[in-house]
């Protein structure tokens, strides 16, 4: 299905919190939504049914590591990253240049691109605008993202200005390099904590003409006060009338402050890569599995929750299987902080609705023990 | 239920081969059967829907692991074994013997028990016939298994007819020891390659009268031709209306050659390590995935397999998922495996019934490309 335009609808609005939707090739989005990372086109440890199961309606995959192992060219062969995976939903995939500039080695960045060493086995690779689009429609996801330039937290004036300004002129040259009618391109705002070249970036994107916006550059060092304090002016910066995406963002109440600052989209590997340390996101706050005091204990992870793990397996079952190192205590508390984090941004789109999300934020984080 | 005897109905014979079924307080098993391996209260990387929709009948866990974590009463105090891992069919367990022999590090045996140190931590442990059937109450599992001394392969005849004397004398205190009527217990045949010594320990155990027997002692070390030779003349020793069970075995040849000797239960962990390896057992025979053959390949790792691995994954995926040493991998074979191994013993089944599990034998083998 052709969907260059995202076609977003503003449901609701409540303060800055936004209640919304909009289409892609695989299907209808509601948002404020939170995806699941999917790495190497797969959920660590979970099958696609148990990702549908925690009620995720979108999963991120990386282009970065699916363009080194096993090539986009050989996932276009095997009909895409849907069918490769086997995942029917929508999907979208960044486009790599975050993790050149985390993972990769001997990076040399110019105006034209940037070219690295592999993490894997040190093969000297390219990217640049036109390379991260052509590897973007390999895949085949419903939603692209435009290569940007990250700087790291901290850098200097002048090295944050030039990244946005070849930001901004890579995202040019990505919408020109798209061709695909089925997937939608969002340009990424850099600019980092500086609010005058955040703006700056977002007019120059807006004037370019996105279907969507993502604000990168955020969780990259800087604290979650100084993060939150540049969210709503940020969220400003952006069009009402399109879908607005935070990368790479967070914590449950990071999500909640964002949420209120008029973002609809969110990422995070935390909810996995604690599930498989063994750290639980719950109703009544965090709980690591590995402690004694859950052994032999009767009670369910989250009594709250209606996830395949609540509703299976007790505490003293999860903790005896982190004890043992069994493969299916990863397996299980990723379900539910997956599922926990679908129903945080369910219950949020529910309290849109009704105009009470600023309650439901407070009683969120009320009941986590933490202050607003 | 109360089920002290297993009311072992012979459905029909073909040769030596049987087709039965009995009664364990979790439901009735239709053999020839198979039962995946579940060591630590999980079958490793697999939730209990998943080992179900592999079409398993029933688990075998293992004592000495969960005795040592989390410990018996404990898993009594959550309930039971069924319950702590959430697992409502029929469970067999072992009676520790075999791993306090094979994992245990300063091992001291007399015919009173064996003490031993944990392979965990070190700890100081005793092992009798009446602890081994404490524990096995304790867990709540369908069938229980004598304590007994498993020989090594290639020991003195002297330590083969000691070991043999006293696993019948064990066999005796367990069923003594026994107060649970819910729970089957079964008595193990020990004696090696030495017939004579087999003929005598059946013998001595029918006398005791057990609603079970199994074969001890085999693919310890001795090579599969001389199992094989000893397998039906052992079987021909144990009553024609009890259910017979060769322990730890094997790969699905030996499986096939078994029923054909008149074995009607089987266990290997081989299904799911080997699947946890990328080593997958299809109708054509063995596949590697790590093999760059299957880099990229559209096809199912089996098209002749119902599974839910071959059903939505291609070999290029599995490949990728072992390349990058995704759990999915793991999980994804070990469910293939694992159905592979039910239906093997499905059609062995549905051959006996016909009178045609002689020329299923042959066929399969001839897929394999082994000889008869």
């Amino acid at each position: 299905m052709p969907v260059r335009n995202a076609q977003f609808e503003l449901i609701r609005r409540d303060g800055k919190a936004r209640r919304g939707s909009f289409l892609t090739a695989h299907g209808r989005i509601q948002t404020p939504v939170f995806m699941p990372v999917g790495t190497c086109a797969t959920v660590k440890g979970l099958t696609p049914e148990m990702v549908l199961g925690t009620g995720a309606q979108i999963l991120l995959a990386n282009t970065y590591h699916l363009a080194i192992r096993p090539g986009d060219e050989l996932i276009a062969s095997l009909g895409g990253l849907h069918k490769f995976m086997n995942w029917n939903l929508p999907i979208l995939t960044d486009s790599g240049g975050f993790q050149v500039f985390s993972l990769a080695e001997m990076r040399k960045i110019t105006d034209q691109g940037v070219s690295f060493r592999s993490h894997i086995d040190g093969a000297l690779l390219e990217l640049n605008p036109e390379r991260a689009i052509r590897i973007q429609e390999n895949l085949g996801s419903d939603i692209a993202m435009c290569l940007d330039e990250c700087p790291p937290f901290g850098c200097t004036p002048d090295h944050l200005k030039k990244a946005v300004i070849r930001s901004i002129d890579w995202a040019g040259r990505c919408l020109e390099a798209q061709t695909r009618e089925d997937q939608l391109l969002f340009g990424i705002v850099q600019g980092g904590t500086d609010l005058s070249l955040r703006e700056f970036c977002a007019q120059r994107l807006v004037e370019l003409g996105f279907p969507g916006y993502a604000l990168g550059g955020f969780s990259v060092g800087e604290t979650p006060e100084q993060m939150a304090q540049a969210l709503a002016p940020c969220a400003d910066f952006l069009p009402e009338n399109k879908p607005r995406y935070l990368m790479g963002v967070g914590r449950p109440v990071d999500l909640l402050r964002a949420v209120a600052s008029g973002i609809d989209m969110f990422d995070c590997v935390m909810p996995t890569r604690n599930g498989r340390n063994a750290m639980a996101f719950t109703h009544s706050g965090d709980a690591r599995l590995r402690n004694a005091m859950h052994r032999g204990s009767p009670e369910p992870l989250d009594p709250e929750c209606g996830c395949y793990c609540c509703q299976n397996f007790t505490r003293g079952y999860l903790h005896h299987l982190f004890q043992t190192e069994e493969m299916l205590g990863p397996t299980l508390v990723s379900i539910h902080n997956l599922h926990f984090y679908a129903d945080l941004m369910a219950g949020a789109r529910a309290s849109i609705e009704t105009g009470t999300f600023d309650a439901y934020v407070t009683n969120c984080l009320g009941r986590w023990g933490l202050e607003r």
